[in-house]
């Protein structure tokens, strides 16, 4: 990753770093079901609007995806991000409909660096998901591991 | 969804279903990584060598929507799922590389009918999903909606 400009010591608690805006396209998330969550709910707008989720609605795992692209040209793809163990929790609050136009950000809770790996730490991320009218549509935890600013490359 | 076997009442702690087996392919990793994650390591052979996972590794985001596939196809589809309010917690503890196997399992924790919505119950599930050597590459919990075997039917 070129150009990179966050280390570790950039992520200092209650920073904030934005998502890149994504619009929710229709063809998207009917072929993003078609793959990986064929509910009908995803797979055809009479389907979701019968549906609880009131119209073509994303699978919860699209909308998580997409989350991750926001992240990555929001800031992750500029930050020594050496990847990330897991998710701590992550709700889907609201329905994803095709249209929505999806926001958000990254803020840091905390981080501390590993002991077992030196040049690395850990930074816990709060991480909300907003449509258009400010609802958050998806919220949730993770930790990801940051590279020291000193510290030698890993990762081509 | 036709040819419903289980609803809420067969959800019993303890019992176990089976995720449908997948095989990851190499051009599905980058596909799926050239729209939501394109971190180098999920982009090339050569990039995912040089990292700590050792090879072209599926994205996380990836390996979970492969998860949810593998549900649907083992036992969701045939369920009376009425969606999910997210995700307890998921971890990502082997890499996920071109050519493996996939299995796995999702294992009932326990149940509870939801007072504010009658004729739906919240059924909290512990998901595994294994490679070919038996080792467990992700984990985690969470709750599925389920409706009640002769609660009416809400969607399509």
């Amino acid at each position: 990753m070129t150009e990179q400009r966050y280390f570790f010591e950039d992520f200092t608690a209650g920073r904030v770093f934005p998502l890149a805006p994504k619009q929710v396209v229709a063809s998207e998330i009917v072929e993003f079901a078609t793959e990986f969550d064929p509910q009908p709910m995803h797979m055809n707008e009479e389907a979701g609007k019968a549906s609880i989720l009131g119209g073509l609605a994303a699978s919860g795992w699209h909308t998580a995806s997409m989350f991750m692209r926001m992240m990555f040209d929001g800031w992750l793809s500029r930050s020594s991000s050496e990847g990330s163990p897991g998710i701590e929790f992550m709700e889907w609050k609201k329905p994803v409909l095709a249209g929505d136009t999806l926001s958000g950000r990254s803020t840091v809770l905390e981080s501390r660096p590993l002991r077992s790996r030196p040049g690395i730490g850990i930074v816990r991320f709060l991480h909300e998901v907003e449509n258009q009218d400010g609802e958050v549509v998806m919220r949730g935890e993770n930790p990801i591991m940051m590279r020291l600013r000193d510290a030698p490359e890993i990762m081509a």
